[in-house]
């Protein structure tokens, strides 16, 4: 394996960090950032803002100008080949006349994935590839999840009790966890394409499922014009048609409202023998017809449980809160029928860390099937 | 208030660290640092070890010799006034002749508080009190609650996975956290006065309840020899007498035995008339006889439902495996019958990290009595 030097690295770094920027309007596009460097130094850099908009390459030869020739670039993504609503970028650096690039990763694209780095090599430039791949693969989990796979990159939010609950038994349950902790989910909301939730959530806490600028988290709301901010399309299952209009999903200012029931023409999703719906296909009509690369999924119990046992959660994001409240409570994630110690169902903690008064987990599911299961 | 200077913190803060270094070996004594200062710089400073050797002030007054005349002593103890297994500090500092004693904070013992700091004072030495006071306390906590109150600091540990279950919901359990949360217990084993169990747990664990010092934390095996491992009292509630000779119990090396049941004679702890152990009576009874100031107890939902109801619990600390079960697992509290929102037991977390895969949380309960409640 390629020796990469201490600049490579220092150079990828704030590629990356350029990336970060696009977090939370780049959507359905994926995070880039580009780094060109002379004679050991920066001489232009950039990202990628917005979809339509140019990409971190083109920003970063324009800033660099003349300078750009035999110059070095660190881009987070490989560079692309084919012109779409913007010109390709391999066009551009070859033309720039610059002599090395270094990409942390190839297009997650199978389609075009090592095409741009072929032209570039062709045409003379000297190509390196993989530096901080890891992390400039988590700049864009759900663009490479959806590309390798045809699905989104699945988040479920679920808060409860220290003692896994998230109801009395009588089912009241507002405001578990604090102020905080919602603010942090709006940071959630926010970079997400999609949110998925059910008629039921929707009613029970007459839930908008929006993303309200001022409720954001301060970190974000500092690099985050209040214009700039995109509303995720709202996907609500609604088998039993029991939404209504005085509901504030209907009334409030969000997303587009994707309502999924059986009604005939509404939506072309089928619903299996079960009369469940499939949920399977629904998520890859998403990420198919909606391009949605993260979703983020704000549901009860029950599809907390279907999404578990198709085992379809890529992250799970926990909030618990400073509370005991009794095994005779509501508990979290619904019957699984587990009768073997092999059997539970096992996470990786990629996260720990206190929000407010509440602690939040960030957990991967060690998947058990390989179906699934994505390699990156 | 008293100001105190930098210096003053400095120095303080020093006794501090002296005094942890009696944590797992001072019991039932409480834990004490002292440092002696003298033209701003440290001539002496001392710790407490073990129940009867010298006390902090003495090793540091001995360390300083003649330059304590005139020195300034910081101790995290209000120094004693009485003569016990040795004699008092307070009579050493006077003929030592220092002129000033900073104290964290004043003895808890309702009887003797304040006692020595008033000899100090008639004799000359100025003294100031309250430096760092809740550091000083944490020192100390179970000590300090046993003075206060008469009864020992308790700390419920529990295992659970993330969605708050202990066990598949037919009992099968073993192993939920990992080997590094299982090290970590025997730290909180090897600092307690007493381990407090039910023979349910004892037989189906078939749990030593000892202290292994080869499982101890590295970072504690590092300032404790093996030959100075304090074993605590073994506690075991066994009302309806299930312990047999067979048990690890019995068989391994551990502290004395100290069981509960209802053969007479053999302990003497009222039942109350609902057939159960009067809990209360027992911890009072515990701390008195075999002064136990720091109480773990590791056991099982029944006995942590008790202690939860009578509002008995200081510390909960909880480890939380990277799995999930699923509700039809066995949950964590037993049964509370909590009806309102307003009346969730509410918790403070104090500590949260990771230990190898685990997730530890500590926390305090919020406690709705004023009974049981400690002022400090």
């Amino acid at each position: 394996m390629k020796q990469f030097s201490y600049v490579d690295h220092q150079m990828m770094l704030r590629a990356i960090e350029l990336a970060k920027r696009g977090f939370y309007t780049t959507d359905p596009n994926p995070n880039v950032g580009c780094v060109i460097m002379k004679d050991r130094k920066i001489v232009g850099e950039g990202f990628h803002y917005q979809a339509g908009s140019y990409h971190a390459e083109i920003h970063a030869l324009n800033v660099a100008g003349h300078q750009a020739i035999g110059a070095t670039v660190y881009v987070t993504l490989e560079p692309c080949s084919y012109y779409g609503k913007t010109p390709a970028c391999v066009k551009a650096l070859i033309k720039a006349k610059v002599i090395k690039v270094v990409c942390a990763m190839q297009d997650p694209n199978p389609k075009v994935s090592g095409r741009g780095i072929l032209i570039l090599k062709k045409s003379g430039i000297e190509v390196e590839v993989g530096l901080l791949q890891s992390d400039a693969e988590a700049l864009n989990v759900g663009f490479i999840k959806r590309m390798k796979t045809g699905m989104p990159f699945i988040r479920l939010k679920m808060a409860a009790s220290i003692d896994g609950k998230t109801a009395l038994f009588n089912g009241r349950s507002q405001w578990i966890t604090s102020v905080h902790a919602r603010r942090d989910v709006q940071g959630f909301r926010a970079r997400s394409s999609a949110i998925l939730s059910t008629s039921k959530t929707v009613i029970n806490d007459n839930a908008s499922l929006n993303v309200r600028w001022s409720e954001l988290p301060e970190s974000i709301r500092a690099h985050l014009p209040q214009s700039k901010v995109r509303q995720p399309l709202r996907v609500i299952l609604d088998y039993s048609e029991k939404l209504h209009d005085n509901l504030n999903l209907f009334k409030t200012f969000g997303g587009p409202l994707f309502i999924v029931n059986s009604l005939p023409g509404n939506i072309n999703i089928p619903i299996n023998i079960n009369k469940q719906f499939d949920l399977v296909r629904m998520l890859m009509f998403l990420a198919k017809e909606h391009s949605i690369n993260e979703l983020w999924v704000e549901a009860g119990q029950t599809l907390a449980n279907s999404l578990i046992k198709l085992d379809l959660i890529d992250e799970l994001v926990l909030y618990l809160a400073p509370k005991i409240m009794g095994n005779d409570s509501l508990g979290l994630f619904g019957e699984l029928s587990i009768k073997k110690i092999s059997d539970i169902l096992e996470l990786r903690f990629s996260d720990i860390r206190q929000i407010g008064e509440d602690i939040r987990i960030i957990a991967t599911i060690k998947s058990k099937k390989n179906s699934n299961s994505v390699d990156f």
